[in-house]
């Protein structure tokens, strides 16, 4: 009666989105007899959402509680050996075993495994800078840092913060702090903030911000950190200005967090993580990878690229744990999708910007256009802006980027799905998307788009023929 | 100097939404002093949005004025001759001229063209029961219609209205006329509302309308209309019931508006619509047709249909224009993609349902998703249910339906680019669409109805190998 298997051990370092999808799948397909399943995770908390740090600082969410998708009883429940505190300092692929540190109670020892799965995200870029490291300057990464920020927001008492960095974290947690009453200043090197989007429409952008209050200092490298006596930050140094801080958030963006892997001889690659290929096996055997520390491949550019999101991260921990169960499942790769919300305004870019395009050796073309979110006559038609970049001559979409307000941002979607199948903006005019007045003009925003980028296609190759 | 071409004439029938577009882009690309354009249009307005008279009867937009979205003097402004209330009433194909009445006037006389574009629309559906036509049954058509239902509900004090038939039009009066205090009924023959939709999906929609006080009778025939002495209507007759009725709109949907056509000879298909190739040139030399009034090709299905849409009948129009101005354009065919908001629930659907896929000929898997609009975490994440209709074996999407609250139904526009792209459910579950906690949980409903279809397609193999 039942397999005469023997028992194999599955080893996941790091409990958030990849690494616990990976554990579920594998579970999935081969019961507790036949795999067993060990997480170690360093921090306090798993299979929690990041991307819901910046509502738990601005208060929109109070529970940190919710962030958390499922707890490590409910893992338990599942026969998933989920250990917290649990601290991954080396693997040794060919001994098939990583040394594993209790990060409270200090001890080491070694846990061998059948399967390695790598799942230990992202770490935030932190600026080589005098005090960079001092008390209250925060990353945005784990639950950990969700709590001290809003901890320094909230009972501390903070009154000014300097955000440093104008990507997407950067951003929402300026609107975050602004809405505790804080005075947020934001800092960038870049003349506009986040860079995904091309000037013009990161202009927009920036328009937002300063309206809800944030003074944004833009083409200003942050020199270094003042500290006071008790090592507390206390002003940032821009080579402008000194901007006095009581908290400083670091919005730098994050690198994949690979040291670890490094060390023992796994394939980092040219976008410095993980190298895996579409089952989400790394270069060596037996080892897996997934999420924020893996590179994957931009379907538009064909290059790798590191872009850190739950939403890769869950798709990729699922088909390693489908493979790891077993079963067979790939991922193909990403076209840069993201969205945001900055106060009232709603923010999505997918597919390559005119600066990623030209750097993948496209020439391209470039339309944007103003439109409604809804028939013009319905209350609560909202202006949104909508710029394509396409390929000249073939038309080929390249990528969109949405500034707008309600029900802009989701468009995105079916850029999205354009740019995976490769449908030139001709293509796109035809289009049979949802209209009715309450949802759309008769004409949606991406249709007319498309209809103008067309249009330019067709007048490029009247001026410049042959 | 200049050409020595011919001045032709071009004599549009019909002024709104697929005439107008036809002109307007055969303008863009030919001047007046090459064409000349005439537009009869037997209603008081052109270039409307007859989508939004529910809007106007239920006062979310009062001014009528708003739903037109030019006037005859922009137009003229255009060298676009729009004449209104002029009547075409006989097309001489071989003379290549058309009769044409003057509605108030009463004269009739030829107007000569060199290429002619029929852009009648469509009539609604009228019962052959008798009191149809009696005073105070409304089709919801042009705008006239939408002016003499608000006057029932408003000045005139209607009471107690009955809706006949379920359709988009017929739910979004409905809940117009609650909106403005009426007692409202709705009959349907069918079972259910909104038979776009499977019954599933369809039941939802029907609680919706319960919930806010449209009394549904379901399943039951209309069998006529009583009147009062006046000649006015009275009461709806179905076979159960007699409903009394100061107002009674039909929604029992409308059908291509082809007599003037079929008379002249020109050919209508197997699905009622002119039969156009796919630059929306009919079968009869130098006419051309566009919009609710010609059928189309179902991409899925691949058979003619014809589907009343202003969306289509834009871009038809835009198709036909360009190609009338010497251009070259094309309208490849429709995926069936509709949305409606019914009060607070938003119904979306594209494809083919259960029941047009069987007619189709394919045998389909179904799955349903519950799942949220945002992070569950996210203020304002509300259900929606997603369901997606795949054909075995392949996986190919072949259609889905959308019931939820607000934000759920423009996720339709990502199926039907899906749909459009012949993408199956296994390819799906890759897609890079946007996440962020305001926007979509961090699987987004499409995804994980995707991944459920795949699933199911791969149990279908599983169970019935071979």
């Amino acid at each position: 009666m039942g397999k005469t298997t023997k028992r194999e051990r599955l080893l996941v370092i790091g409990g958030d989105a990849a690494g616990m999808s990976a554990a579920s799948q594998a579970r999935r397909r081969r019961g507790a007899d036949e795999l067993e399943i060990l997480v170690v995770e360093r921090g306090h908390h798993a299979s929690y959402s990041a991307c819901g740090i910046p509502y738990y600082v601005g208060g929109v969410v109070d529970d940190l509680g919710k962030l958390v998708a499922r707890t490590p009883a409910e893992f338990r429940d599942r026969d998933i050996d989920l250990r917290l505190r649990n601290e991954a300092v080396e693997i040794d692929p060919a001994g098939g075993r990583v040394r594993v540190r209790d990060v409270d109670g200090g001890g080491e020892r070694w846990e061998h495994y059948d399967h390695l799965m790598i799942a230990t995200g992202a770490e935030p870029v932190r600026p080589r800078l005098p005090g960079a490291d001092a008390e209250g300057v925060h990353g945005v990464q784990i639950l950990d840092d969700g709590v001290a920020i809003r901890r320094a927001v909230g009972e501390a008492g903070a009154r000014r913060a300097v955000v440093v960095g104008g990507g997407y974290i950067g951003l929402e947690m300026a609107e975050a702090m602004v809405m505790r009453g804080l005075e947020v200043s934001l800092v960038d090197l870049a003349e506009q903030p986040m860079r995904t989007l091309d000037p013009d429409m990161g202009a927009l952008v920036a328009d937002a911000l300063r309206g809800v209050g944030v003074k944004l200092y833009l083409g200003e490298p942050v020199e270094g950190f003042d500290t006071s006596p008790d090592g507390r930050v206390a002003a940032v140094r821009t080579g402008s200005r000194t901007l006095p801080a009581d908290l400083v958030v670091l919005g730098l963006g994050v690198r994949p967090a690979t040291a670890l892997a490094e060390a023992a001889g796994i394939e980092v690659g040219s976008a410095g993580g993980i190298v895996t290929d579409r089952r989400m096996r790394t270069r060596t055997e037996r080892v897996w990878a997934a999420g924020d520390c893996v590179q994957t491949r931009h379907l538009v550019s064909g290059l790798p690229v590191a872009i850190p999101l739950g939403t890769h991260a869950n798709k990729q921990g699922r088909v390693a744990g489908i493979n790891l169960g077993g079963g067979y499942a790939t991922f193909p790769g990403v076209v840069g999708t993201a969205v945001s919300k900055i106060c009232d305004v709603e923010v999505a870019r997918t597919g390559l910007n005119e600066r990623e395009a030209a750097a993948a050796g496209f020439e391209t073309l470039s339309v944007t256009v103003r439109s409604t979110t809804r028939a013009g006559y319905h209350p609560g038609a909202t202006e949104m802006r909508t710029k394509l970049v396409v390929e000249r001559r073939s038309g080929r979409l390249l990528g969109g980027q949405i500034v707008g307000e309600a029900n802009a941002a989701k468009r995105v979607d079916g850029l999205a799905i354009a740019l995976w199948n490769g449908m030139t903006a001709e293509e796109m005019t035809g289009l049979d998307l949802g209209y009715a007045p309450p949802f759309s003009p008769v004409w949606d925003p991406v249709l007319i788009a498309a209809r103008k980028a067309a249009d330019a296609v067709e007048a490029d190759m009247r001026a410049h023929p042959g």
